[in-house]
């Protein structure tokens, strides 16, 4: 039995939906953006700030955004304001969603989707392994954009860009603060193409595998 | 009910095992180096020199083979011996081949292991995609290591070269007669790590999706 499983995706994938109907069916807590309130809590970031964060992720921006003049950046990364020795923002915020990304996992029960818990939970020794499933849900293009349009109203030609700049921006925060590579097989227990048999099958196939193995 | 599963691999990984055991729990007929005289009948050139063909996939070497002196390649990549004008061997095995795995996919109820067969069907009119499933399957380094140890007796560091090895060359086979890339996701209907679950674990969920889906 798996009582822990993360959910990577691309954009239009319905990966998110196929959490969330795992969860339900295995009678698992469901966490994504309700990650962004508890790193919040952990930190003492806002919840606001944070959520730029996870939507912007160039170290350009965050450098940029932090305090204006008062900040200056040091050669290993770290930040000082008025003298006062921290961490850049963005790795701040990646440590706040570590340390509660780890915490759900140590209790247990519950599906994750994306902020790496993939990469968090198998570099960690807290965790067993063997309770954990790592998923990748990917689609046909011709199906994410039906998806897209289908729930945004989002013509195809834009739905196209976006799907581009999503998943770039789900890449680049992912390669920035692992050492693996978004989408790459190595990271991943198994990897599913939505598009063949459809969100619920492919929830449903998801459930069969945390209960069986 | 997916009537034809292709099964690409890792080297290492099981997934020939996995597929056989996936044809006898289906009753399917299971194909891999049974291609090889199938396409010898249908292409008229060797056994021998198709299997060698298979496994020393650069031009270069296929065409110095080709009759030494008399043999003289065109600028679009045919061949002429003594006049008459042919394809370049490597182009003639591949054609072989896929004429195989397309006939012995319009039957149905088969197993088909490597040899582009996934691109070869994706890209068929001739194949409902609804009666397809196109698996991969990997491994983590570790378990891919211990199963060549136990089957082939090689120690670890030959073993990890001749993964890479032949990985390598499975992905230069593919990447040169398809149009798309040996291990991408896109190609695929599932990927599925075997260190995971296990060989067996992995047949029986493949053999559930081909019945279910």
């Amino acid at each position: 039995m798996k009582k822990i499983i993360t959910i990577s995706r691309e954009y239009g994938s319905g990966g998110r939906l196929i959490g969330k109907l795992v969860a339900e069916s295995l009678g698992y807590d469901f966490y994504d953006k309700e990650i962004i309130d508890m790193a919040a809590q952990e930190s003492g970031l806002s919840p606001d700030f944070i959520k730029k964060t996870e939507q912007n992720l160039s170290s350009g921006f965050l450098y940029n955004l932090l305090l204006g003049s008062s900040y200056s950046g040091t050669a290993n990364g770290a930040s000082s304001i008025n003298g006062t020795q921290m961490l850049p923002l963005a790795d701040q915020v990646f440590n706040a969603e570590r340390k509660v990304i780890l915490d759900l996992a140590k209790k247990g029960n519950c599906v994750i989707v994306g902020r790496c818990a993939d990469y968090i939970l198998n570099t960690s020794d807290e965790i067993d392994s063997k309770s954990l499933l790592n998923v990748f849900i990917y689609g046909n293009l011709e199906e994410k954009l039906k998806r897209i349009e289908d729930l945004y109203k989002e013509p195809e030609q834009a739905a196209k860009k976006t799907i581009q700049q999503i998943d770039k921006r789900r890449a680049n925060h992912y390669n920035t603060f692992t050492e693996a590579t978004w989408g790459d097989r190595k990271n991943y227990d198994i990897m599913i193409n939505s598009s063949t048999a459809g969100i619920e099958e492919t929830a449903r196939l998801i459930s069969e595998i945390a209960k069986h193995q």
